[in-house]
């Protein structure tokens, strides 16, 4: 089986430092790669070639059949709904609500989807669910989402109940789409926590494909237009891809929309840059979303679309860290050398 | 400054690896000593060198002078309160229940500690605090516990009330027990998240301190009667330690009590093992503390005190990973060649 650290690939590089009291305290290691429309690494840090899961930072390649079969204009959804599909939201009410009226929408209700349910990361979602002592429903998963558009490319595919089974044809869809636009054969797949298949792919593979989503015109085929919607919709609805306080949100908005962001459990993040034609991956190997949240902004940053100075980038890249009591206790920066 | 990972010492190695869909996701390095009651280094991986904050690994040894000058004995403290000033308790009712009455023994009350509010990990207290609407208190940080110690031996030494300053007569005394146990000058120190000093030292000194406390009999001198009591009352009290659920609660449980276990921010452990007159420490360098918890299991397993098909065993290594759903997703496990 390939692994992330093969003998043969290069190791991971420093990449973020948390500093205390004037002390190196902690430090994460990973793999980017910044990759150009052709195919072509511009720059890369640690191992191209290292096999990553993408997890939901490829949320928008599991997306790429909904449109291009025509399933999402079949059912009429917005550029709202688009985001929503690519999103790992927070669950809060405008994230229930789209799925709730999503499903009824195709006839469906909280019992179709397959994600299963976990407390919502929203504050206010959940207090107020405490306070009904009421159970999360799986519209709170944070891929509900994502499993709303399966549900309705499922629907155009008239495929059976099961649609995560990874031989079922909305996962052979996703997997087509995912091998052709990564332009690499998956070694194979993991399952994600919402119980869907993950394909794997190199951290390479994965710029590829992002950079081919910052390529998409709109004016070519269903593929191109399926990917210029994507990238479109996700920086028109930051709110929708992740929500308040959340690093896709800020950071996307941070840059207006013009740059499309997308994070992964176990510290992956790609991002879509359609003005420099450009696509970055990368993955944090010890899995710290704080790394990975980091590097992204250091990346965005060195490439000139992310104002340093912002306070979004100020809460992930020269973060300064607090006490309960308000003191600074240090910070958390780029590893010397990085990006 | 010196730094944890310094080009003079060894890299950190592989502890623990996060599997899914049969490949390697994600990985955790870090640095470890296991040292005898001289002082002398049994086994080590990493850079038994490397200097790392002990964060609340070393509550232990921040208690030492609350036992040594009298304090303890002079307000009476049960071994219920010496386990509660070792702890980073989850802010159940029996943490904040028994700080409070603590405070009010002494004529104090929760604006006296200078801890800082947080959101208690409890559920329980949690959901309460919410359907109350109530805001947490001090007395539910988790460091809460180690503050009313701290407030008990500045009653002794008649410090004044801002006790978390490093030159505080408090901290002063820490600082000299650190050092002393440690068998080390500490390079620095930094704030930790309840604002109190934390003194940097390295692995290696941080597992001889805790493997003085290994050896400590109760019949010598107040350090050796002290670090005998706190050892005790740890293994005897866990769930005053840390909480249900919680790592160091459930592993102590499982060796029934007869090994002292703390966790620290940043993904530190150690363990206290008196039938091995041993001590453990170790940091792993991302500080996920998932790696952390891992790796002391594995230690532990190696030394034969901790039972590896015990089922708090299994929740942190060789851990099933399940998704929302409970479909298995992966496993938590050791790296090749650790421990």
């Amino acid at each position: 089986m390939p692994a992330i650290q093969s003998p043969a690939g290069a190791a991971p590089v420093p990449m973020i430092q948390l500093w205390r009291g004037g002390m190196l305290e902690s430090t994460h290691l990973g793999h980017a790669v910044i990759c150009d429309a052709t195919g072509q690494i511009v720059e890369s840090w640690g191992d191209p070639q290292a096999v990553i899961f993408p997890r939901s930072s490829c949320k928008m390649l599991q997306a790429l059949p909904l449109l291009e079969s025509g399933a999402a204009d079949a059912h009429s959804l917005t550029d709202r709904q688009v985001a929503l599909a690519c999103a790992s939201h927070q669950g809060a009410a405008i994230h229930t609500d789209a799925v709730t009226r999503w499903l009824a929408d195709l006839g469906l209700a909280d019992d179709d989807l397959r994600c299963g349910a976990h407390e919502p990361y929203d504050t206010a979602e959940r207090n107020r669910l405490i306070r009904a002592e009421e159970k999360p429903c799986q519209c709170h998963n944070n891929c509900s989402g994502k499993h709303a558009g399966f549900l309705t490319l499922n629907r155009h595919l008239k495929g059976g109940p099961e649609y995560i089974d990874p031989g079922h044809p909305v996962q052979q869809a996703v997997k087509q789409a995912f091998e052709e636009t990564t332009g690499e054969s998956s070694p194979g797949y993991g399952i994600d926590g919402c119980s869907a298949p993950n394909f794997a792919t190199s951290v390479h593979g994965l710029a590829r494909a992002m950079a081919r989503f910052a390529a998409a015109t709109g004016t070519g085929d269903a593929r191109d237009r399926a990917m210029h919607r994507l990238t479109r919709a996700m920086g028109q609805y930051p709110e929708m891809v992740a929500g308040e306080g959340r690093a896709c949100t800020e950071l996307m908005r941070a840059m207006d929309g013009r740059v499309a962001l997308k994070t992964g459990a176990e510290a992956v993040f790609i991002a879509i840059i359609p003005e420099r034609r450009m696509g970055i991956a990368l993955k944090v190997t010890d899995g710290g979303t704080r790394g990975a949240e980091g590097a992204i902004a250091a990346l965005l940053v060195k490439l000139g679309v992310l104002d340093p100075a912002h306070p979004a980038t100020l809460k992930r890249l020269d973060a300064v860290q607090k006490s309960w009591r308000g003191m600074e206790t240090g910070i958390l920066r780029r590893a010397p050398g990085f990006p």
